[in-house]
């Protein structure tokens, strides 16, 4: 893209909860961006008249009627594909939510498509934007610790989603592992070569009904030689659980939860540190303006993306290697996949 | 202010670096409020043309062409009792920043006209709405520590400000100490009755050639009976060192420093943390958003200032009483100020 | 035994590394209990003449003619079974190091002999005596955390051992992480049933020439339903990394690592803690203590052992198991073993 | 003392609670020394007849009778001069509870007596020996922290001693905050110079029977031109409070409690970390048996005592001073004492 002082004209599809998060980025402060329009089949074009943008209640509208240069996909994940294609057909670049598709396949043909068209494609794994991962990539990147030999992430959710959720939700490994997979393979930097993955339902017996488990321990062999192991919970209740810790030939180097405040309290039983944040929205905040920055940045500079398809596919196919484990008690290599 | 769904008309005076942070705030996403000018004698009018809002080089001008509900005084100290009383004339709300001004007399007179007027005053004790701090002061007003004991404040800054700047400070009582000075009432509730300090010039020569001091202990008493001491120094090579201890009949509370990342490094020499915020407007970020959100909110429902003029009074008077105790070598009595 | 005010009168077998620590702690305070003899083949008998207790350099030999209530064995691993089956036979009870032995059979059969004859055996898994680690399983059986989902043991040293020792040690899970089989086991309080093991040598290729590894994860299943996972290393260049974590409904329980000092620096880089204990020995200093005191009460008040031969059982059983699953790459179920 | 292999041969006098900790010491394998001999005369001698030293109920009786090379008195304060003099007129090498005596010109004259005589008179300012403070001394005294520009001390008793003894206890200057004064002159390597204090009854009424404070603020001026703080209180019921910070031109050292398990339980409340120890000789105990390995060791390499009789003078000027401060609301000057 020719740039100059412009600004990149963005639409954005899709209100729902992570929707409404990048809009209010796009309209406080971030650089060289414009959110021309928006589309929610869901709400009322009245609601929204008086809004700085336009507003549409179909997407093709939109792409038809918006002088666009990206758009960003915020809609359930069966609509992905297609939303992604037509902007393609538009020329646009585009910014879709994870997980990008369930299907391998699908995931692989928009990937060669953004390649071909040299149109950006990324992906919403916006924790490689989180100020505490990033500051471990770098200093692990740097070689603080030297070669890396175990990984280790604890991922636990402060409280489980609805029955009606998990019904759709493709299973906990692709739904809630799928960042740690993407973590596991960005902070290592080296594919994941084999899965063997351990699950249960420990917390809730509305798991076995959805056919899904609410516990697992997984562990991974990476290309490198390096071993790794990722623990998920779908209830913590001391609050959203989210550490990293990496350990090399020359060090170690941990990844801590953030707190809204940093105090403590000493009473007659110990003391008391405030709690972690108990919501993804507030624990990763920052990761999500950050995500839309980097994919702005990236297309003005004519710069790779920085979490590409490719990036989806292979996490997407860790998490079907887990499944397949579970189901088999087997350990299963990702080559098979 | 009778406001159904109106926004706050307010306009800004002084684009230093503070007034700066204001108006990034005002623009993106504070509700009810609306940035409608801005003035700056040193900057031109030109360069803010294509902004949102109207540009003046002159506040008065500005009072007077714009129809405005309060004004945020952000210029150099000598300059904001007049540009008070301005905009009081004008019956508008005024935030200012801190120091209000070095002289009792002229701040009881803008308070006393803020009271009989029923427009708000607010100064800029941004402190008292960073998220730590806050949190001490809920916990400690909620009494989880009982009765309060003993209060220790620790505030050292990073790097020493310019010789230039010392000379027109006030001295570090007055421009430093102040923000403690304020938190010390806020936090235990108490007004201060006595104070001794003790300072030294023990990191650069060149805090005597401004007839300063560079680093201090300043033990105070309070009303309730409770004891309190401050410490402070111009220059901390680990970063911006801002924490309260509160010890009390029950406990003890703690609030730490803050660090934009959250992760450790163990290394042969040991673990490392990482470091804490280095300057006060990322430290304090958050704070200078609260504080205007809490000025509008006070506006819009007609209630008391979250910060009075009465409050710089008061830590303006232990300044005062501090720096007559270091040059008599004394404890002072607050009552004598 | 009945006791009355007697001292158990006891004799140790074998004067390394691990017998001069029981024998300077049965020499200096512990209660009830008198060292009468010591015996080592290596130590010439001159060396020890001055000593308060009886030397000799043959273990019949002090069997014979000491009139002992129990013995300490602290003599290579290949020795045990037959040194335990001489105690029994002169009706002594029994403290022996870890591993008792390395195969399953001869283990049982000296267990069998215990129960029957009613003569106390204990193993040496001094961890189960760590403060910290005591201090958990206190905690979780209170019911603090619910019931236990996640059990997650990292235990790494600080520095490889010796090729020569290497060759001789058994492997990896039998030598090092069977402490945390056994931890394992003891912590959540439920047998192991299913084992899968990853391992790699990432240290140094001498691993290799010894036909072991230096890197493992383990995973586990017990027969509560809950899962764990082990993470080994031979060498954390930051010091002795010796942690747990409890997972369960009700919360987390976490034991750090300890360290000979409580102090950080905070410096221009970040601050940076004391570092924890280097040496199994400092680090695990009292539970030495600790796990012979827990010996002598159990004899002294006919209560049972602490840790006894089926406890080694279970633990070599997993060992074994985690072995035959790294051999296989497949998850191996203990019933098999 | 030529020593040859020689062990030195001791007696100790007075077994309250602080001379049983010796007692203990010096029969559990501390290097160079034999306890010969022990009098109290509150014990009867029948209690004490199976012992392995001799026991007497006067003093002046086992200075007579026994060949000892030192003594080590752990007797009421009013005592102590008497039983010094003796025991030097005997030629023995003394160590001696702390406080030393209340009055300067005692303190005075047994320090000069052992300069002249060479022989060694050790107070029991145990605190030095503490594994953290001296590890704050060894890295500042290395200048990892460049200048020292503040020392702040907090120390804080878990619970009030009774009415009688704080009657007899000289006050809280003399008895309780005269470690800290000892602390700060052995961290900063300074002398004191100027005292100011605040006190407060805030705790319990029974202090102002006692004519005595509970809690306090001291602020002090050191030679070298560096400030210093501590802060007293008599009840903490979080537990036994006891920290040090050192700041300087290039850091901070911060000592932090200690506990007896390094745990922490993650709740629906918050995170809660183990409690710090909460009697003084739990957390100080391994100080308690390095300042006697101290003495022998000083004593048998004839090297100066780790802490003098003139430590205990300059202490106890402070601790004076600190009294006078108080009492006349005004800063005092150790030159006046």
């Amino acid at each position: 893209m020719a740039t100059g002082n412009k600004k990149l004209k963005v639409g954005l599809a899709g209100l729902g909860r992570i929707g409404q998060v990048h809009m209010d980025n796009l309209l406080s402060g971030i650089q060289n961006v414009q959110l021309k329009s928006v589309c929610d089949p869901n709400i009322s074009k009245k609601s929204k008249s008086a809004q700085q943008f336009r507003f549409y209640e179909d997407y093709s509208d939109m792409l038809q009627n918006e002088d666009l240069d990206a758009v960003i996909i915020c809609t359930p994940t069966p609509l992905h594909f297609d939303m992604i294609e037509e902007a393609f057909s538009y020329g646009l670049h585009v910014f879709c939510e994870k997980p990008l598709d369930q299907y391998l396949d699908k995931i692989k043909k928009v990937h060669q498509f953004s390649i071909k068209s040299k149109l950006c494609l990324q992906v919403g794994f916006n924790r490689r934007f989180d100020p505490n991962f990033k500051n471990l990539f770098e200093q692990a990147k740097k070689g603080i610790i030297g070669d890396i030999h175990i990984l280790k992430i604890t991922s636990r959710d402060p409280l489980p989603p609805s029955l009606a959720y998990l019904k759709s939700s493709g299973g906990m490994f692709l739904d809630m592992s799928i960042h740690d997979f993407d973590m596991a393979r960005y902070l290592t930097g080296s594919n994941v070569t084999k899965v063997y993955a351990q699950g249960a339902v420990l917390i809730d017996s509305s798991f076995n009904e959805a056919e899904d488990i609410d516990t697992a321990i997984i562990q991974l062999q990476f290309e490198n030689g390096s071993l790794g192991v990722i623990d998920n919970s779908r209830k913590a209740v001391y609050g959203y659980d989210q550490r990293v810790e990496l350990f090399g030939t020359k060090g170690m180097l941990q990844a801590h939860n953030n707190a809204p405040v940093n105090t403590t309290y000493y009473g007659a039983e110990g003391s008391q540190n405030s709690k972690p944040y108990n919501f993804f929205m507030d624990r990763y905040k920052s990761s999500f303006r950050y995500e839309i920055e980097g994919f702005i940045s990236s297309i003005m500079n004519n710069a790779p993306s920085p979490v590409t398809a490719l990036d989806a596919y292979k996490a997407t196919a860790v998490a079907i290697a887990a499944k397949e484990s579970l189901e088999t008690n087997r350990p299963v290599s990702i080559s098979t996949i």
